[in-house]
């Protein structure tokens, strides 16, 4: 179907929303009137402005306070209408948005909403204008989308309509279901917009907390299959007043957005008889594993030092890069040196995701606007994340090339991405036998956000990786809040917790860690400190708080103490886990997840930051 | 009284947080579990450090879930609390803080609560440690603090008191009238927050927009004289959870909180008998009008080209330093090119208040924490605004030194602060006359706040210089949403508009702007352009829209296009204003304010705002 944007949902002048909105592949956009208000640009130009990037100007809006109201009131409205219906025509526009009255003069009377909105309409169509009344969640007398209704088609003129705004429907509670009671042809515009589940005052919900669709706990698939089963065949109008998006780029917000309506569609099709233009971008393809980590270094040493007290091998080198491949069982890290690795220090640039099909998942993440990257030998399919870590599919590490491609995929033969690395026998330390206190896999990997794009990279991460969302939870920083939350595979194969700081003043400071799986981390702990590696020192406040809480044994406490080991508990396990030192951006995480533990120690995260911010190296 | 704040509310370390306190001048502290978790310091040497500093611990807090639960969950919590009791002995504190329980396993019954609370109690007892119960909002049974002090009464034991959090007792619409009902020695503590009135989860509301008293919409002084008149005489302790102070610093933050906590103090002893020993700062002595406003530049000319455009004259100078006083009618504006000068580029530096006792009102601001700046000679009494911006207190300009000081003030005899600067005849065009379109005084100054002081910025417009506060309201910026909150004195002749951006991005961007009364703005804009001025320009799609709104006639809407005059209208009169440019973080407004009209046009900022961005000089 065709997608939409209200200009209000993107950052700027009204020139790098249009701009922003077209790069982003929209259709069309809503002209929001400040900001045609706030531009130096005449509505003719606007209109051709708006032409030359391929858009159509799909509503022009709000218009508020029109209807209802005594007869010397609704003849200014008329006047004003009259302005607007001319404005309209010369942005070369044809439907306006009319909000219900909030106006403290506007009667609760039903016949006069009508009769006045039946006399817009006449005026409207003399400028060849529809409009679109649509009801706002705090109208003063109507505030639902099937009361407006009722005064649409009381109203009963051709040129007026209603509007549906997911957002208004939804805050207030109402069953979406009655919308398949309208007429198909009647609903003449469709907003959508998703919020995060909040009790709060829906004015202040509504015009700081809206979010794209999939970002926040509405049903908006569920909305836009009634509204598609109703009939409408217009567009899919995201508008979306939010504080963060007001600040971030408009050229990722764009993105960001459309992203999220390709994924709607998707998700809204089964619902829907066959034939419907809905986007069907190609199928997840939910990653099995984590293939790899890749560090990009400008001083290899300390990373190899760190690595290799960790019990990590160097095993094989690049053929034609920079790159070394560090092992220990099923945790591979990669270590680049070269050209790309001279910028910020030591940080976490790249992960590998194991795909049972790697070329349908770059091509779903393509699909999903994911900006693809040069591809490499035979480390095939690879886009940037939001954040801009790099993300690989690849064939699963361990095992042989599927014996035949699955049907999804026509690319070549797959091959491993290992078969671009060579052995290397460089006379370090023979490999650290598996056994207790060995690592066999990545846990999870933490990647902190920039701040604007928390909410996108959690979409990106489950609508373009097929991962699942876990709830977002608040950690304590001693300078700020940050927010965290993980996505993972069914089997917890792989791990992703997204990770974001209380506020964009250190984005230069945006720190990434690796953890590690162990099944007896004080023994991985010991290991390491007797290689030489350093451990975060965990204040022992802590540990006498842990045996105020849990009935640990004194021996099993002692040891915890002894090697900054934190603990933690849910309903289903527990979980052990210490922190190395911090190397530029990165630091690595020792974890012995037992059985059926879900969460990553989110509880513990305040004494490791400040324990961080203690050594001078923030963890955030 | 003695004054306290738990440490949760300042960000930092706890070193950082306990040293800010003492610099604050607390008297003592509330110890946060998870601070003292966090810290390398062992209580010992928490216990030392506090009273090395001259602070006390007065709190330790909190316990949660203690109480009203199956025996077996009830004895882990008698294990948990003897921990605990050690704890806070090794602290040398001797007062706990409990949570009413939220636990899903807590059962509905006061008398179960009561018996295990009393047995808390007895075993606090030994270890000579207080137990203050507290109700949680949010609390699974115990949510009101009559229903707290019902338990605490039942449970019968002299080591078990209450708590009153005005938080929890205010967001839930409690009565606190009740609280006289206690016995004023069974309270066992008082914790103060304020909050702004939101109608929102109250849990989140709690943990993320608590705020100082006098800065949220609480009446916490009605609420103390409660407490006071109940008997409570332990010390006034602030617990604030709020997402802003968290990356604060923990020093102004601090000053802030305890600033508040003397207003507070002082507007709650006139509710209560003679003798009580609260604060008693110097009484606030409100300005009466504007004295100056002073730029500090590093290039003259282009500054002296824009006053003298907008019909300023240079009329004196500094006999010591090099200020020029450049004036027209009753504005003054200072310009100052010494060494200050030369940090920030063009900066609005220092404001001038008449106060009718410059000494007081210097004691007050001294007494409420206010930097004092060394004084200079007839400038005497100066203290620093929370964002730096230098405040002058100045006998009225106009008017001889009254005839004797005023009974408070006891410093020498008032002089102007004109004294100090000579008339100089330099050769510039004779002063503009007075008449339509010359400018009469200042209007208003507009400061732009850091993001992190804007609440305090306002205490301290009111608290310390006596000024009421506006209503605050959202101003979209193309790239995010501001916000902006006036103060001002009764009769409007001195008006400051305190605004704060989106976010901690662009301190160093922070603009202030000087808006100057006019009775005929087109006329003083028309002078201005014929000077030489530049008007920011205001887009034609703004004048088309005020067409659509107002019945302004065509000649004088001919007039605001051609001048880029932005109009507002509310319910008490109209209001018409320009815009200069913008001269390093500085520009001017001319303004015409109809009789009557109460608002700073913010409804034409957006425009404004875009406008400034379009020129590349934002204007936030």
């Amino acid at each position: 179907m065709r997608t939409s944007i209200a200009t209000v949902s993107l950052s700027g002048s009204l020139t790098e929303k249009l701009t922003a909105a077209a790069r982003a592949g929209f259709d069309g956009v809503e002209i929001f009137e400040n900001d045609l208000l706030a531009s130096p640009l005449t509505p003719e130009e606007i209109r051709d402005r708006t032409a030359d990037l391929g858009l159509t100007i799909d509503l022009y809006q709000p218009m508020r306070d029109v209807e209802a109201l005594p007869e010397a009131e609704f003849a200014r409205s008329l006047r004003r209408a009259r302005h607007k219906f001319a404005l309209i025509r010369r942005l070369g526009a044809d439907t306006v948005l009319v909000c219900s009255s909030v106006s403290p003069l506007a009667v609760d009377d039903d016949a006069l909403a009508a009769e006045q909105l039946h006399r817009l309409a006449r005026l409207a169509e003399d400028f060849g204008v529809r409009v679109a009344y649509e009801a706002l969640a705090w109208g003063r007398h109507v505030n639902t989308y099937d009361h407006a209704w009722t005064v649409v088609e009381a109203a009963g003129h051709p040129a007026l309509g209603t509007c549906l705004d997911s957002f208004h429907i939804l805050a207030r509670g109402s069953d979406p279901k009655g919308i398949e009671d309208i007429p198909g042809d009647r609903i003449f515009f469709l907003q959508l917009a998703d919020a995060p589940l909040m009790a709060m005052d829906v004015l202040q919900w509504s015009r700081h907390y809206r979010c794209f669709p999939g970002q926040g706990g509405f049903d908006l698939s569920g909305l836009l299959a009634h509204v598609l089963r109703a009939g409408y065949r217009g567009p899919l109008s995201l508008e979306v007043f939010n504080d963060v998006f007001r600040q971030a780029a408009a050229g990722p917000t764009a993105v960001d957005a459309r992203r999220s309506l390709l994924v709607l569609q998707e998700r809204t099709r089964p619902a829907l008889p066959a034939g419907m233009a809905l986007a069907a971008p190609p199928a997840p393809v939910v990653p099995t594993g984590v293939a790899f980590a890749e560090l990009v270094t400008p001083d290899v040493v300390p990373v190899a030092g760190l690595l290799g007290a960790l019990g990590f091998t160097r095993t094989a080198r690049h053929r034609g890069k920079p790159v070394d491949l560090w092992q220990q069982g099923g945790a591979r890290v990669l270590v680049n040196t070269g050209p790309a690795a001279s910028r910020d220090g030591t940080a976490l640039a790249a992960i590998g995701l194991e795909s049972p099909d790697p070329a349908a998942a770059a091509r779903r993440a393509e699909a999903l606007l994911a900006p693809v990257l040069p591809r490499r030998r035979a480390l095939d399919d690879a886009v940037a994340a939001p954040d801009g870590t790099e993300v690989f599919f690849c064939a699963p590490t361990g095992s042989p090339a599927p014996s035949g491609p699955p049907a999804a995929s026509t690319g070549p033969e797959l091959r491993r991405w290992t078969d671009d690395f060579e052995p290397v026998d460089t006379g370090a330390p023979a490999a650290r036998p598996a056994g207790p206190g060995s690592v066999s896999r990545i846990d999870h990997l933490a990647l902190t956000q920039p701040w604007h794009q928390f909410d996108e990279a959690a979409l990106f991460h489950r609508g373009v990786l097929g991962l699942t969302g876990q709830e977002s939870v608040d950690v304590a920083d001693p300078y700020g809040l940050h927010r965290s939350r993980a996505v993972t595979n069914a089997d917890g194969s792989v791990r992703i917790a997204l990770g974001v700081g209380p506020a964009p003043t250190d984005d230069g400071a945006r720190v990434q860690h690796i953890a590690l799986a162990t099944d007896d981390v004080a023994e991985a702990a010991r290991r390491f400190r007797a290689a030489g590696g350093r451990l975060l020192p965990i204040p022992a406040n802590y540990h006498d708080d842990l045996a105020a809480r849990h009935d640990l044994d004194a021996e099993e406490l002692a040891v915890l103490r002894d090697l900054g080991i934190l603990y933690d508990r849910d309903a289903h396990g527990e979980f052990r886990h210490c922190y190395t030192e911090t190397i530029g951006r990165v630091f690595f995480e020792l974890v012995q997840r037992d059985s059926g533990y879900r969460g990553y120690g989110a509880q513990n995260a305040p004494v490791r930051l400040a324990a961080q911010h203690a050594t001078g190296r923030p963890g955030r």
